[in-house]
């Protein structure tokens, strides 16, 4: 995980060769062990531009190679890879330094492991994990310590749960998906009717989906449907503290930022972008494409592909106590400014 | 859980017979063997409707009978069942019809329990739990695996924690809680005192007190109180990742909705709603009854019964972009607006 | 933890003789066995008042002794205490009678801890924990039940992590730091580059260091860097429900309340206190000293010291549903008000 634990140098050579891009060095034997920030990067790394504003840092840079967007191939002298993309061809080099280390294969001898799980080859369980009865786990699945998987849970190929996440019953995780820790997938949705006296639970019997490729953010929650199921499509994102209720349906390859809050029943499209802390209330559609800023309070569906935003603007704080005075009294200027309007008027035919 | 499990069938005769409603149908002997949404319902699922607004469904739905409110009695032909409050029905009816699993009593082998803990009749102790001394634990109390119980805590009959709850020492937890995965119950609340050079931590020596019935949300925490008890009431039901400050008092039956925060010492009312991501802030006292709408930042006390909002409008970003400009110029619009109308004021003495 | 295990009496003269202050009352020999709040208080307790409007509960109080403010040491002729700052000093008596009691040092026989695990002296390490390679624990550490810390960790004497922590590999912690249980530390940031048919992960190879006597709220995140690191500095205060992204950087001595998301690359200045809920965006840079208040979303960074807000105001909801609306028509009431100050000019010059 930390790169200063395995410093085998790669030549760009090598890099371009594996991973394309043109490669402009007066020394193509130039080698790099690592990858780097502008800022911090010595010698013995390679670094990036992805964004014009960062191009004056390339003046002071210590890295040893940098990629470059093809429109500035000659922003450095510094030997560089050019490439269309440089933000995904710096995730595509950092994975290609930093493979992962492989965990061996086997159960910890703490762990709690129902004879009725049928385990894929490969597979490694961690210390203190509990999994239930009729759990399924696919080939080289990774479950760090501590996690919980209750009964009839499903885990696909390559999927890796980091430590202390937990599984409620019936939960169904894709392949080569991500879970980070403190997930927890499957607790009941907030399901309850009203009697005179008290609350009444409603059972909630539908389970989680997620597809394949998915990752979720640390403490991350994912609630079962009521009847029907919560659904996670592939590809889909998912950052820190986030919270997904009941009958959730998230399109493919959708992307959300942490702290962000989905309402029961809404239904997201594909290839969506929502900003952190961003709410979404319950039962509204939202069309594919659509990007949601940080913050926003999304109250109705969104049928057109574009931007929505809402969040509110900050202010010193006197300031800010003089707008909050004013918002209180919009209705009134509204009306203030609708008599001005036709005293004016009145006036002016008056004059004329 | 999972309902595919266990089709049994029940007549909608003896469904009206436990339950009560009135049962319309050709065939009294009609049975369904598990509760479905009109969308998704096959011929063994009975539905309902609660609100018009899904009524139409009913003319596509495949369910095999239908659970209707007095007044749309006739909008289906189906087997159904005729009662005032189609969704506090069907909470019941699908309770009914999915009764839990009974947890099998016993201490797992791998859990921690320190010998003074004293045990009700027929507890479930799951792996990999941590009980701590002089814990007292009610009958028929399910502690699922990698819980941990501080010492000094006491849970009532018939509560259930799920896998990985937290009670730090000296929580009490009333009887028939359900306290959800990653739920934090008693850390210390955020108390800080400033010295010249640095922050000095304020011990944290209350508890926290659940009554009966309640509910807490996935990774849900509630903070001990400083001096006093954090007071949360019996029947209220919080939903996920919701923070409880110290000393907050929340009345019995209040119901509120994911990610809301309430800051320290604030004293929420009996029978409150409070939408999700809602902000209540500190010390504040909110009346019975009240309602708060989602992402509402409630900053003084309200002692009058009534639904309270605070949500920001969102729009196409460009539009926004606009609105956010002038809400920063609200106050010179104001005063323009006191201008003209002087201004106007003064020409109209002129001109009559 | 709880008081009222402990009841040994100290006597007022000890305690000014231990922490200052000046004591006022005709028995020195005054004695209290614990801290209460004016309201709650009994004869053996003593309590304290720092702020004005805590004044009017003295006369009711049934406290044996009170901690006043010099302005105030004549406000009650109970035994007292006068202090500059009766909150800091409240929070030192309270600390003196409430001696944390010491962990008895070992290692509980069903945690998991390598072979290469470093340890300090009269380290505890509570049960089903795991610990991974190149651990190094300093010297009076304490991990509670269940917590999971991944290699090459660092964890600095006399630090304390309740339950269910999780430390990812390379997390480094400062002595005296106290991380509350379901802190999850290290979990990769949210790092995603954009193919054209699907999201790459880019690989997230930094790590977190938190400073000395730095405290962490329950199911509070912080993530990982990138490249380089996330730096919580000395002194740094964080509430529950946080959310740190990578390569956020917080000086030292900053305090954040409960619920507040900060994005990526965000820098924050030393000793600013930032409110509930509040958001701050990505890669912006807040000077020292700055104080921010609940719910503000910070979405450009911030060169001066001050105070600075963004909450909106609540109303009863007709009231908010009308001026939502004037807010959604705020660029026409604008362009409105223009254009009447053009006709009212043009009037103006036709008259006079």
């Amino acid at each position: 995980m930390n790169q200063a634990l395995k410093p085998h140098f790669v030549s760009l050579k090598t890099i371009v060769e594996k991973l394309g891009g043109e490669l402009i060095s007066e020394d193509p034997a130039c080698q790099v062990s690592r990858v780097g920030t502008l800022e911090n990067a010595k010698a013995d790394a390679i670094s990036f531009v992805s964004q014009a504003k960062f191009l004056p840092q390339l003046a002071t840079t210590q890295a040893g190679a940098v990629v470059l967007p093809i429109a500035y191939r000659d922003a450095s002298t510094l030997p560089r890879i050019i490439t269309e993309n440089p933000y995904l061809y710096f995730a595509r080099l950092s994975a290609f330094l930093n493979p992962p280390k492989p965990k061996t294969p086997g159960i910890h001898p703490s762990a709690v492991v129902a004879a009725s799980v049928q385990c894929g080859e490969r597979v490694s369980i961690g210390a203190h994990v509990f999994i239930g009865e009729n759990v399924r786990l696919g080939h080289d699945v990774v479950i760090e310590p501590n996690c919980v998987i209750a009964d009839h849970c499903h885990i696909g190929d390559n999927t890796h749960l980091m430590a202390q996440v937990t599984l409620y019953a019936h939960s169904q995780i894709g392949s080569r998906c991500i879970l980070h820790s403190g997930v927890v997938i499957g607790a009941d949705g907030f399901g309850i009717a009203v009697d005179q006296q008290r609350w009444v639970k409603v059972p909630q019997l539908g389970k989680v989906v997620l597809g394949d490729d998915v990752e979720v953010g640390a403490n991350t929650t994912i609630d079962r449907g009521a009847i029907d199921d919560t659904i996670i499509e592939e590809g889909v994102k998912l950052d820190n503290l986030i919270q997904i209720a009941h009958n959730v349906h998230i399109g493919a390859h959708t992307a959300i930022a942490a702290c962000t809050g989905i309402a029961g029943s809404a239904r997201i499209g594909r290839w969506c972008r929502i900003g952190g802390s961003a709410r979404i209330a319950g039962h509204i559609h939202i069309a594919d494409g659509v990007e949601i800023s940080a913050t926003t309070f999304i109250t109705k569906s969104i049928t057109l592909t574009g931007t929505y935003s809402g969040g509110y603007p900050f202010e010193p704080n006197a300031q800010w106590r003089r707008t909050a005075v004013q918002i209180r009294h919009l209705d009134s200027l509204n009306k203030t400014v609708k008599t001005l309007e036709k005293r004016l008027a009145a006036l002016e035919r008056k004059v004329t």
